[in-house]
């Protein structure tokens, strides 16, 4: 009786399957049949949510999306705006188990963005979303006089934005390389590089 | 006859109807039979050098070192270091037609490495490889009194490294958002940032 299901209880049903196979058997194995075993579904009935893993994929995507925006709005600030962005920033960077399962999605539907022209719009979406978030930061810190005067916020925003998904990217990659700790030090010394406290060093 | 036929010409030969493929198609059109077509060999004959797509993948990253490789040796090495490691840098960095198209494989190549375990260790390799460009211009700069010092040079590789692979991810994700410009701008910025002599702008 699928018409007395609340819909958005199935796709909260679904999405936590979506979830369970990618962090048990990676994004790459997260197909439709796949998801339907997992959700106890037919994957018929899947196929009303989505019809391709490249829908899937982008489903998962909207997720991440959502998993991220929930976690920075429960988060309890420190009243140091330093801190307080170090730790928004760190809820965008692999450092856990959690938020490295996000980064394989992201980058998994970012490599699949290159070869489905479908996924083009609601990647920049994404892209877009992330560039505005590192700009938000540098405001943020340039309004609590904890930017050195006379930088340029755009070129700052990319640099800041170029090294968080050069870090993920990279986490994502060879994800026994770099420990939590090291991505923890290197966006430390970035945000050091740009306060005029730091003395830029 | 093909075992009259010089192995290394074949292998140019070859390597050149993969780029023009790459250049005119994009890299996910490279695939064995457009290569064969391209450079008009039988696809029998082509998998005698590979079997699969990946290891064509394989083959146009091992293209991409060598072009860079032979880009890098000969370039005349302006006097001041800084200059030297910029020009260095830009040979990495997606800057033109040429260097976007080379940019495109190698994230493909990444792309790929994420999905099938036999790319694994060549993408380590390209991967250490530029990990130890980034270290060794740092190292460069450090020798010509232009690194502040009490940098932590393996912390300031990473960061170098993750920043340069996120402007090279950006621009082939996005190719006309960012200007060729606006990336030398952010490299440069970069590099002032770790100069006494910029005072930490």
């Amino acid at each position: 009786m699928p018409k007395l299901v609340d819909h958005e209880e199935r796709r909260r049903e679904l999405g936590e399957a979506v979830w369970r196979v990618i962090r048990s058997r990676g994004v790459d194995s997260a197909s439709i049949r796949t998801v339907a075993r997992e959700a106890g579904w037919s994957p018929g009935a899947l196929r009303h949510y989505f019809t391709s893993q490249s829908e899937l994929l982008t489903f998962a995507m909207q997720m991440v999306v959502e998993r991220i925006e929930a976690r920075l709005s429960a988060l309890d600030p420190p009243a140091d705006p330093r801190r307080a962005v170090e730790q928004r920033l760190h809820e965008l960077l692999p450092l856990d188990e959690e938020r490295r399962a996000e980064n394989e999605v992201w980058l998994a539907f970012a490599a699949r963005a290159l070869v489905d022209p479908r996924l083009r719009a609601p990647h920049e979406e994404v892209d877009e979303e992330l560039r505005r978030a590192a700009r938000a930061t540098l405001e943020e810190l340039g309004s609590a006089g904890r930017l050195r005067p006379g930088l340029e916020l755009d070129l700052e925003a990319e640099r800041l934005h170029g090294l968080l998904d050069g870090l993920a990217l990279h986490t994502a990659m060879r994800p026994n390389r770099m420990s939590p700790e090291v991505i923890r030090s290197v966006l430390a010394r970035h945000l050091d590089s740009l306060d005029p406290d730091e003395g830029g060093r």
